[in-house]
């Protein structure tokens, strides 16, 4: 009960920071008295700060409570095909300190780049110079519910993977990039509460929302669209199939067919193609799901209005249940996901204190 | 808090029938004055009846209790491309009446088929000669939460229809027939409580079911499987798409493309066709949702045993985050949507009594 309490009197500071302690008494329903004795394990708890007191009247003053900025902090580590990075949160999940190196990776065992990882995070730790209570790290690959890399078409010797032993010490949890970089446009950018939020990147992963919530699957593996099918005769795939999306709509078939090494310099026609692509695959997955919203993160974003008026025109003619749907593209930039793991450790931490 | 116990009594006497009110106190809770004063009211509504009296000590017989066999009844009503069918169910679910016709209404406005099942609701319901307090359709198309017709691709004329008030002043729902034989699967032949289950007909469509609750969308929309595409230069469909599902798996295309009217009749390279674009887009939906059956319905289970071991290994070739994916064929054939219409109305008035 107790427990629950300081949750609530935690929520309500989130909410309405900075707040007073009547304040609090009054969003919560609860009593001053029960709430100046759960503000106080929250103050002693590192979780709460008190601001410079507002003399308004005669008695006490009224120090207004926010959220410790120095308080518990969240690591969030991702590790892409060809780079890591790493960042620390606060409390209210501002980013304290960032940092990405490449890394070609892509054949070498998971300790490889999990090496690297740890090395960088150690930087971005020190940088920011906070207590970190725990670390989240994003992974492009199906990740089961135990935490474990069930396969990562585009790192194959990660199947099997358990990451969190391999991080010094730290409670670690390990996530899907697309479900991430999906619970950041949520987090950080009052996404849609119902949409299929699509990562690109070397893979294509989705993330699916509904209801506001994350939508997993039963074993936590939901949303793998980057191997479904649009053409049946296409390209062989890393993940033992054939023509899957990624195929022709990841970045390294996008640079491929454009013989480039720079996203900015793709024509047309390879952008009409991975349209086409996109639209086939977000058809079928918005005819089985009936989400009104698509929203393309990633390297997408970078690619601009084209694409993304082609994607929506492209789905929509496919769509048989709804006249629209609307297609946008993500605001957040290809650091969501990192943001969103760093910001879950905290999440965590305000919702159980 | 009376309405939710006669619905707790009316769930205890479903489970567990015959039953007498000393086991129906003991099952729920409440006091045996209590009990028998529900019992009253529910016997008085005609949803229970007395069986004959055991005698099995001094005092007032314990007459057991059950389901009233003759006591409010459910009409279903299925429209398909080209038949309708009828039933009516009595309160323990079991049919009591059923008939279907041939019935070719494809371009016709949605009246004349209406029309016609109105007819041959009536021949059941004299059938049965028990009192029908409901109806629901099961119409091959989209259904919106409203119950009205978003879109019937091979019913044109039917987007926008309103069924209900054609109906003969019954209170009557709407529901996509794939829906329904998702929950036909679940209620009667103990279906997986997590599974996509597919129902062949002219159209492709699905029903999907996750944590034993129908899954529905947004707009209770979802499952439309039939419109995935698994061949982008393949031909067109109704949809105003090309290369859709049911363009390759659905019973015309099966049947155009062994040039027979007989589906027992189909050359094997049909099947293997049908199985491979069933395989394509049944792992599309098993990537996005991470479902671990797959149940095959309507005319499929019809085709046999090869066309299910077909469809398992194209599917499993294709899904990237489980090693295997059950794939099952229906034991309930194509009756299971009609039956699961008709229940539905008897289901909604035990759960509100």
């Amino acid at each position: 009960m107790r427990r629950h309490n300081l949750a609530l009197v935690l929520g309500e500071v989130v909410a309405a920071e900075p707040v007073s302690r009547a304040a609090l008494a009054a969003r919560t329903g609860l009593t001053r008295g029960t709430v100046s004795s759960l503000v106080e394990e929250l103050l002693d708890a590192g979780l709460l700060d008190e601001l410079a007191a507002e003399r308004s009247g005669p008695g006490r003053p009224a120090n207004p409570l926010q959220l410790n900025r120095s308080g518990p902090a969240g690591l969030g580590v991702e590790i892409e095909v060809d780079h890591i990075s790493a960042c620390v949160v606060d409390l209210t999940g501002s980013v304290r300190a960032t940092a990405r190196i490449p890394s070609a990776h892509r054949d070498a065992h998971p300790g490889v780049a999990v090496g690297r990882a740890v090395a960088l995070a150690r930087t971005v730790r020190a940088e920011a110079g906070l207590e970190v209570v725990g670390a989240a790290v994003a992974v492009p690959g199906v990740v089961a519910a135990d935490g474990v890399v069930v396969r990562a078409p585009n790192l194959p010797q990660w199947s099997g993977a358990e990451i969190g032993p391999l991080f010094d010490g730290l409670p670690v949890t390990t996530a899907n990039e697309a479900d991430l970089a999906a619970l950041a446009e949520l987090w950080f950018a009052a996404g849609p509460p119902d949409a299929l939020y699509v990562s690109g990147g070397v893979g294509v992963g989705a993330g699916i929302v509904l209801g506001g919530q994350l939508f997993r699957g039963v074993g936590g593996r939901a949303g793998e669209l980057g191997h479904v099918v649009v053409d049946p005769d296409g390209p062989n795939c890393r993940c033992g199939g054939h023509g899957c999306l990624e195929q022709v709509a990841g970045q390294e078939a996008l640079l491929r067919a454009g013989r480039t090494t720079d996203l900015d310099a793709l024509p047309p026609h390879v952008l009409d193609g991975a349209a086409r692509a996109l639209g086939v695959a977000l058809a079928g997955a918005v005819n089985l799901l009936d989400v009104p919203v698509v929203v393309l993160g990633g390297i997408y974003p970078r690619l601009g209005e084209p694409l993304r008026a082609a994607v929506h025109d492209r789905l929509c003619e496919r769509v048989v249940h709804r006249s629209d749907v609307e297609v946008r593209l993500s605001a957040l930039g290809p650091g969501g996901a990192l943001r969103a793991a760093a910001a879950s450790v905290v999440r965590e931490r305000l919702r159980r204190p």
